[in-house]
């Protein structure tokens, strides 16, 4: 919502998420899928918003980014192929080349223009696009992930909310076809919403992923673009490993080109206060 | 500030804090100290602001009074007296309560009007404020700590920002004097602002107890109510003792009574994000 050269975002009618001044409309436009809007703001950077939500801030899109990414592909021993769903931006894309074993990775958007927007007006989250090992599918998902079996190491599902264009990437059949997809010994991780302010979505997304891999991990990061705060991730692997036992070497030698995730912080997001335990 | 039937919470007047529809507007008043209002959202529940700025809502303070109180508390072996600065509302003394050795809390609020706002507005916050146990001292936090020496277990300075009525409780100054007016082996826990969007302010805080302590300990929980929702407290300890070091099964005990703190909530809170710790 706008409100007096502020933008409100709307969370369920009666509360907001983020909100901030509009320091400059730098753009907007309505794609197939989406009403597209970036709004610069003096404190949080360029902001974009999907149908008036927020996706992603200059300023705090590393907390997500590193969290979405790293924990899975931690996971996985010398992962080599990616899959990113959504994550038009390039942020996610971004931190999965930290990992130096990484030879290929998939992005596969369906709204070319949030790639375009992220190119013009989010440098910093989409400068890697362009690498050679990069390879940007404009499509949905859903199929993608269809034709393409035992193909990945790691599926990082980096979707909007399960509303609108994002909704059939929170099935289980969607999920299956993920576990499908994924190499013997991979990984899959999906952003799955807010435990503070919806938690029955949160645990109902979660036992989804469970029903198709006998197990699925909750974990939490803070994320101040988003409504609460407060977000999870779901992990969920192709193989018998524990979660929790990583190479700390390695995690040590990623900390150093993250702001957000180290080896320490991978065990800690896994720690669930009560309120979560009883809701799962 | 007031937009168009919402509040909307002024960070830096560039960024909002919490902001939510005003569905019942309860009650306004200026004390001496500063300007009280109470505002009832239907998501968030009754919603207290101290000069327009959201110190507490019903939904979600129970993320901040477990951190604050509990973890210092669990530090303490058999803490039998508590002092709390600040904290009108009556969360921190709620909590203090729920640990059994507890036989005095001393509530130390210098705005009487927080007070009797939140037993008319909050009774969930306010309702062990009449237990014989508590003793409530309407008066300056800072007056009060320097005339009783080594008196307490256990001090918690729930206070407002570091501008206003609070600023004297940021002080190295005051460090000196609650470290004098805790007993050996004690311990003593303060709010410090939000390390996602005032990592300077919580550095600068730290370092100001760590100077009075030798040694003082962030850490770090989810705070919907606050700016960016991710917020800091930190410890330090008048003994030797590890703070990672708690009794299980006294934390087992507490935790049932807690819908976010429990032990691996203690351990975990104290894991900090790469960007944190280096700007310590």
């Amino acid at each position: 919502m706008f409100k007096d050269g502020w933008f409100v975002e709307d969370f369920e009618g009666q509360t907001g998420g983020l909100s901030f001044k509009v320091d400059d409309f730098l753009f907007e436009e309505t794609s197939p899928y989406q009403k597209v809007t970036v709004i610069h703001n003096s404190f949080l950077g360029n902001v974009m918003l999907l149908d008036e939500l927020v996706m992603v801030t200059e300023k705090d899109e590393f907390y997500y980014h590193d969290m979405l990414v790293h924990v899975p592909l931690m996971c996985v021993d010398n992962p080599k192929e990616v899959l990113i769903i959504g994550g038009g931006d390039g942020g996610s894309v971004r931190e999965a080349l930290k990992h130096p074993s990484i030879e290929r990775v998939v992005l596969c958007e369906i709204d070319r223009m949030v790639i375009d927007v992220a190119r013009k007006y989010f440098p910093a989250l989409s400068k890697d696009l362009d690498d050679l090992r990069v390879e940007i599918h404009v499509g949905d998902g859903i199929e993608y992930i269809r034709n393409h079996k035992e193909s990945f190491d790691c599926i990082l599902i980096d979707s909007t909310d399960p509303i609108g264009p994002a909704e059939g990437l929170f099935t289980v059949d969607f999920y299956h076809n993920v576990k499908a997809a994924l190499c013997d010994g991979g990984a899959m991780s999906a952003q799955t919403e807010s435990p503070a302010w919806s938690m029955h979505q949160v645990a109902m997304i979660r036992r989804k992923i469970e029903e198709v891999y006998g197990k699925a991990h909750l974990y939490l990061l803070p994320a101040p673009t988003y409504p609460s705060g407060l977000w999870s991730c779901t992990l969920a692997l192709k193989s018998n490993r524990d979660h929790l036992s990583i190479d700390e070497e390695r995690a040590k030698a990623l900390a150093e080109q993250c702001r957000y995730y180290n080896a320490e912080i991978h065990w800690a997001a896994f720690v669930l206060p009560n309120f979560v335990r009883e809701a799962l």
